[in-house]
């Protein structure tokens, strides 16, 4: 069982990261970019029966700064072969 | 129109950060936790018509370290889509 939890800083809140490779693109000749915003996320595997509620208190309580970033939370049935690894 | 890059360590590459963040969940009581690995993803903002070679050819030139990391592209008309692995 997979969860996957992405951490994005709030859109309010500037990425100077993601303004960074945005210009990057533009001066190494990379066309049509208007904007990058770059975040991280987790991959996490967890032990049969899990709860999405788990996923999430972990990924609001230890994942996330709640001041400037905010969180998705997947939750998928390992379904995949690689899952069982 | 948006484009969302995920870049991850290989899986045969060694992750010692989310092995300290699964070590630490475990040591905060947070229990059912296997395994985490973390990695990080781009929202990339595109002109109009842009297509999905371009992101590729992004994400593999510039995005991605081809020696340790791999990546996975996935584009959209707008919004954000549902995590798809």
């Amino acid at each position: 069982m997979k969860a996957l939890v992405h951490v994005a800083l709030k859109k309010t809140v500037l990425d100077p990261q993601g303004q960074t490779i945005c210009r990057s693109l533009a001066s190494m000749g990379y066309s049509g970019i208007r904007d990058v915003r770059q975040g991280k996320y987790f991959e996490i595997e967890l032990e049969n029966g899990a709860t999405a509620e788990q996923v999430e208190k972990i990924a609001r309580e230890v994942l996330t700064n709640p001041v400037i970033e905010e969180f998705t939370c997947d939750l998928e049935e390992s379904g995949r072969p690689e899952a069982d690894r």
